[in-house]
């Protein structure tokens, strides 16, 4: 027997009360039943995006949000500033020169936020730009950007978008999308909402909807404005994901129970606990000046075949953390904790840590990364 | 207390011991564990697709599959025929459309199949169709297209592809894709595969292949070749739908198990079953000359509101039909028995028609339609 624990940057575990709620006898959608699910779930999905606008519920992973915003939004030949920090940002890019966008990159050091004042620039220097396409968390480098002070540079002028992929940042970070004017805002299932992935969520604002008006790029699976008329009749254009939009009704209902605040809070506790216990083990952290708290991620130690260490902390110790990608591949362990995540979870993280580098032969100090994250996981039950 | 029954087509009741396959507690997708069961899925489908292709997993419903076929295998300005007997058949045409192919419409009268001597007209007429899109099971109508006999039209030629829709089709009747030479075959999660809706299976011969090396449609969520790539590998190319994957996996061994040939016989006995029952009933079958055994549809008798009738089945009797669509709406009643459905879901459907229509004021002999159906059920047991 082995058992396993799961804390990877998604999909997150999956709480067993909302799992059993989705093995629940399959129902139509096109019912009375499903049609006050699907719309509670839609209404409650308005408090996580702490908007008063529609948030589309689309049978696809994140991605397809992604898409969905590019090819709703803009059309061919518009110009799109595309802060790119890692594998996701490097995404916005490829879906926008798909759709024949016009790219300016704007290349952010792996690990490191975008600068504001850099945006700014470049906006008062190309005054064409239609939309700023940003990570809220680049989740391949656990980086933040600073949607706050981007939003500043879009929000009071009518001829650009502010879009963000906030598929590990909603629910985890405060990101409230009317009061900062973020202009779309997508998420997926299979992180902070806990539940297995095939659902993305997207908010769109008033301004949004008029840049939607205007676009001409070829869309019909995702077809936002068609699905803002069917969730008026509380439905969606095609066949909604069932099994999953009855789990959304549920952890939605859980959030809002939580509330807001309190979810953020536990969020950044678990993620100062997981840096301090990084830091203690004395490992570099890979985003030194602007972490997320959807995940951790440090340098394995020299000497040390990341890998080897991903593998063996999941093999020997039943633990799934994430490596690193692209760049990062073999040098990077990242420790997620978003979603269904509490104090004992990032315990069991740690103290993995600990065991699989000695295993591997690593100098470690037993307890000393658990201690530091104990000290701050305190602060929850005071 | 009222217990639930659904025959709608699509989705389709889920067994029980699959839901809970499904529940189990989420893994990582990029790990052996889950890479195992997603090639197991993936090889398996191949039986279901009768075909020596690769079969792609799409996180998506059928839909997502049908716009994924235009989009890899045609460019703007190619022209195809669409054949159109019924709301499946108008959305290839809308998404083709979308994407700036040139669409010859060839309207069947809803209840009918297409005639393949009068697609064979049109081909000699029209020499440089690239391709013909079209249902196996037009569910909307409950009619068969001669997928048999139009691959004969196609399946010689290199310079058109036979792209069938089989959504309500596989795993129904017989649709050899390989020894056909059917080109583009399309089915989603919530059908006779028996799970949530959520993923979209599309198998690909090598002459479509071809044509998607050829295609210059815009495309990057729904994009083959890169999924192709990835499930070399043993994934996808973006986040696969976790749970929907390991219950299609359960399902697909259950079908291998079974065997094509007595799921097909079964759906077979099903289908008369109905059919006869509802003709014993007095009611006039949608679909007299070419059925799918995919579903039922009768017209209600006359003074009946369909919709009326539908509503009670499901409000009063607990079980879920579906009516009519578009031009329908209001005037036809479908049973669907496909999937997860066996005899004495075909009693529970037929004595749930006999009884609503009694409740609503038609003529019924109360039993008649049952035993007409006990007849041709027995078979199964003889």
């Amino acid at each position: 027997m082995k058992k396993r624990y799961l804390l990877a940057p998604g999909p997150t575990p999956v709480p067993e009360e909302v799992a059993l709620k989705m093995a629940q006898p399959m129902m139509h959608h096109r019912t009375p039943q499903f049609s006050a699910i699907f719309a509670e779930a839609a209404e409650d999905a308005k408090y996580l995006f702490q908007t008063k606008q529609d948030v589309l519920i689309l049978a696809s992973t994140g991605t397809g949000g992604m898409e969905g915003c590019v090819t709703n939004l803009f059309s061919p030949g518009d110009k799109v500033l595309v802060i790119n920090g890692g594998k996701f940002g490097e995404r916005w890019g490829k879906i926008s020169e798909t759709y024949g966008l016009q790219v300016v990159w704007h290349n952010v050091e792996w690990g490191h936020g975008a600068n504001a004042k850099d945006i700014e620039a470049i906006l008062s220097e190309e005054k064409d730009i239609k939309g700023i396409l940003v990570q809220a968390s680049e989740t391949s480098t656990t980086a933040a950007h600073p949607i706050e002070a981007l939003s500043k540079l879009t929000r009071d002028r009518d001829d650009i978008l502010l879009v963000v992929d906030a598929i590990t940042g909603l629910g985890v970070f405060n990101l409230p999308m009317d009061a900062w004017g973020i202009d779309a805002l997508i998420t997926g299932s299979q992180k902070a909402l806990e539940l297995p992935p095939g659902l993305a969520l997207v908010g769109l604002s008033e301004k949004a909807w008029k840049f939607n008006a205007q676009s001409k790029c070829p869309r019909f699976y995702f077809d936002f404005k068609k699905e803002r008329k069917n969730l008026a009749d509380k439905t969606s254009a095609y066949t909604p994901a069932v099994s999953l939009v009855i789990g959304l009704r549920e952890v939605l209902k859980g959030i809002k129970e939580e509330g807001l605040e309190s979810v953020f809070k536990r969020h950044d506790r678990l993620a100062r606990a997981t840096r301090a216990a990084v830091e203690a083990m004395g490992l570099k952290r890979v985003a030194p000046d602007s972490p997320a708290d959807s995940a951790t991620g440090a340098f394995v130690p020299d000497g040390v075949d990341g890998g080897k260490l991903v593998k063996s902390i999941r093999d020997d110790f039943g633990v799934t953390l994430a490596g690193g990608q692209d760049q990062w591949k073999g040098k990077v362990v990242r420790i997620a904790h978003l979603g269904y995540i509490d104090t004992f979870d990032i315990i069991i993280a740690i103290s993995a840590l600990e065991m699989a580098l000695a295993k591997l032969g690593a100098k470690v100090e037993f307890g000393k990364g658990v201690a530091a994250a104990q000290k701050i996981l305190m602060e929850g039950y005071q």
